[in-house]
């Protein structure tokens, strides 16, 4: 029966750029978080675009630690050279060993760094002037990149789109459909959102893998304030007409989910990304409605997590 | 009639996004500055983007007052620390009691966050010279991220677009229309501006809340430098064919526009929302001319604000 | 034969913004330079955005002027304030009288707002200390701002078109044909570049101001490395056929030319206007052939002011 | 035979903008990495927004260097003028020459331009004032500047795509195809990947350059995790049809790609391009199937330098 399914003419197939390669091993393409499960090596160093690209990207904790810790390890390798040069270089330094004066470099380095300069410590000869010159320049140029990668961080606009636990396999309407349901998880808005969806499944005839574009019953909607069910209808021209939840097993399937939005605030172009693989696909179940309640002043709340409840039912309508 | 008028095939029905339910309550999608008329509940704290959304977005005053308020807190904190640690730990310090020593210490620290560094007084020992190394590091990144807010807030692009209060249903041509007018409220261009109609109105028949589309006259144009009537012809095409004032109330009516435009300054493409309430569409009456006169030097001048005007006629045509 | 022109039935017209109206004395929509002729009055205040609009519009020896005179004001302001506490307040002033208690307040302002801070003047009360403290945020607040603008200033996406001169109308292959030349006027790339030519010419039978789309041989160019003319024929579809020079006087003509294309270096969307008048369009010219030379390393050099030459031809084809 | 090949109709020609002209010399349009060999003068100085590409452009290294080149410059300057003046006019200066005052004068103007400002030698004149008023001035301007471009370096989108060496004349399924390979050099991903392809060809009839469009199997993928091959097939309808490695050397070929994709880390559009001319194409050769093996934790790895691979093959169908 599955061959019969694959022989099927009406496919619209697509290529996503995954290749059609039929990995031994089960392979997740996309995942859940939409990240790209593959790992180019490109051989020696980075190129700087990655350096900004991993800088921007990493969590806010890590970039802070990683700021004081550039902070720290800056003063003390000038520290380290004032102290080469020698203590009596210096004006209003009062010293009283050697640790202490390393101590009170650190803390001229810190000054010089961030353009305090309080005073009560500084360079008093040539040397020592030139140093503090070089410091406090790349103090600037190293804040200057500083507020550089803060607003790249703050200006990247991301679709924050929450997608459903599972997707479901449930009668609708007069058929049964593929379902799964998305929100937006902040304030502010997105509007002209669209969604394409294929499925990635081994063909056992060709021994390739396919991916089969899933027509949806709504591919664009102008607003998402509330919920977006997405629906694919499986009716005869669905490639997953016929198929059963084993057939899916069985063909490694991938759900692929492709959506595209306009972020309201900056009026940017954004895209999100995510996956179902079949063992995320509850056969014989349906979405809970989502309780939206008017409020007093006209507007309505929802709750955003409602997205991932759904409960059985029990006939789904043999397709 | 109204279940003649719902019945009429010819309506072309449009998904916006905000869902079919058909509230008991009076409601309102769309306020009249174009903000959804949604609340989102998440669960749990807000994430970073929310924070930058929200400092982006608030008025000019109340960024000011917070920027002054987080200054004022973050150097009385750093007072506080270092007024635990003891004046007897600063140089130049003339105490004249407790409180006066909080006083120089608060504009110590004030001295240290901006990178003033006077240096009339400065830390003495290692703890001091610690805080006030973190204080001087912290105070950089603290007006770095000042600085990616403002830009943010200041390059945020916005279509200032300033529509007419009411919309008016009044004889255009040989036929009735529905229209309203919009002029850019700014001296910045904005060009290729396009415009889509949308009348949400409560389904009789079926319980459900409609979204057609009414088809414009001329629904782009290149620029917008005057001011711009956008007509929506009431021929026997459009889903308000026959409809009454009455007919708008009874369905809950709400007109909401959706434009979308780029402004001239970035080349940015921005999007401006509204909606007319059937209460904001006045029946037989049409919009004045707005006076346009040429200026000695060739240029024309118009005022924004008289697109308000519109003045009572006598009869409309029965459609 | 004017009124004959008119009712030629091929005309495309089209809807720029600019109304309909035929204005008495002759008005030019577009300069030269491609802003647009009119002046919007919204009464009240500029808000906000205009001022970000006018700071990043601004010649740069303007801008500069700007940021030196609100430096000049601010410092006088605060030396103003910090003259009226007294020069007692300080410490290390070394006041010789009270003009030059001024000037060193006036310095020590300085120091402060540009958070310089030499120290050698210094607050030495609780009320000064409070006025440094404000005036170094608000320098560290008015220089974040600067940044901003700068950057602005910098990042803004300009299409650098050097528009020919004249316009040019003369013979063309087999036929007649309006044209006019651009070329890149800055070193970075100009990709996909499209055109759209637009006459706005006054209709003598219906009294108003027609807006006719000529159609153009060579609409879109992927490149833009030399010089493009771009080149309407007048054939027997064109709303120029059969005109005349002294038509197009008598229907006070412009030319409207819209042009879109792609910054290479940001790949940014950039957008160029320009227009001719009637008087701007030279009849039986053509444009001289820009020399190309390939240099010795297989590149290839023009000179753009070559852009503008054009030279008398004998005969025009009558159309 | 030629003839007869350009006599063929099938051909879709293309402008890409680089004209028709036939250089005598051989000529190359784009270089390999995508910039344009043509050489604008624009006659007068450079205006601003070519001083801002020109910095964002150069390397790191340059940039760096010439960072701090201005800054020693512009110390040297203000020292200059301080010595002028005379060190008599500062306080805290201990002089010992006149070499060692320009010195500390130096360091003096260092410390202003930074905004460190030690105190330990301070402006004592009003005219010594002025000038480091002035100084710290421009340095606070300076180093928004420096943190504009900065940003500017940093956030330039850029498609990072590896080009194969050479491009293929091969077998494919059951005909002949001119075939690249390219693959994304960075983690980033880049998604709607869209290639055109272009054969700018010289016409011996009509001694013009030709340039035709190639059409390619598949135009566009979604995603470009892995690598893709590009492939053109050389059915009756290719302008290549017929076509030897010596017509191609003849004709000066010069294949023309135009890439354009999405960057995923900001969601711009970004350009990529590059050419393979005649000497570049190797007959009667494939690439060699890039190895990619699937990581214990389901994801795969690919070596980007693998693209480069070819292999030679014994027989091309003759086409």
């Amino acid at each position: 029966m599955i061959k019969e399914m694959f022989s099927n003419k009406k496919k619209e197939t697509v290529e996503l750029g995954f290749g059609a390669k039929n990995y031994n091993s089960s392979v997740r393409f996309l995942n859940k978080d939409g990240s790209v499960n593959i790992r180019r090596n490109v051989g020696g160093f980075l190129d700087r675009f990655d350096i900004y690209h991993w800088l921007i990207s990493i969590s806010w904790s890590r970039f802070f630690v990683l700021v004081l810790f550039s902070y720290i390890v800056a003063n003390t390798l000038f520290a380290c050279i004032y102290y080469t040069i020698g203590s009596e270089s210096f004006g209003g330094l009062s010293v009283a060993g050697s640790m202490d004066a390393f101590l009170q470099l650190f803390f001229f380095s810190a000054q010089t760094l961030t353009t305090v300069g309080y005073g009560h410590i500084y360079p008093a000869t040539s040397l020592t002037g030139t140093v503090a010159a070089m410091e406090s320049m790349l103090g600037l140029l190293g804040f200057a990149i500083a507020t550089g990668i803060l607003y790249g961080r703050f200006s990247r606009p991301v679709a924050h789109i929450e997608y459903s636990d599972k997707a479901v396999v449930a009668p609708y309407r007069d058929m049964t459909a593929f379902m799964f349901r998305i929100a937006n998880k902040t304030q502010n808005e997105l509007i002209e959102t669209e969604c394409q969806l294929v499925l990635a499944i081994n063909n056992p005839e060709t021994k390739r893998r396919d991916f089969n574009r899933l027509n949806l019953e709504l591919p664009r909607v102008n607003f998402l304030p509330l919920t977006w069910t997405i629906v694919h209808p499986i009716d005869e021209n669905s490639p997953m007409y016929g198929m059963t939840s084993e057939d899916l097993s069985n063909g490694d399937a991938e759900f692929i989910i492709l959506i595209k939005s306009v972020n309201d605030t900056y009026f940017q172009t954004v895209y999100s990304r995510s996956s179902y693989k079949f063992s995320e696909v509850v056969w014989d179940a349906k979405f809970v409605p989502i309780p939206s309640k008017p409020n007093r002043d006209g507007s309505i709340s929802i709750n955003v997590k409602d997205i991932h409840h759904y409960e059985r039912v029990e006939t789904v309508l043999s397709v």
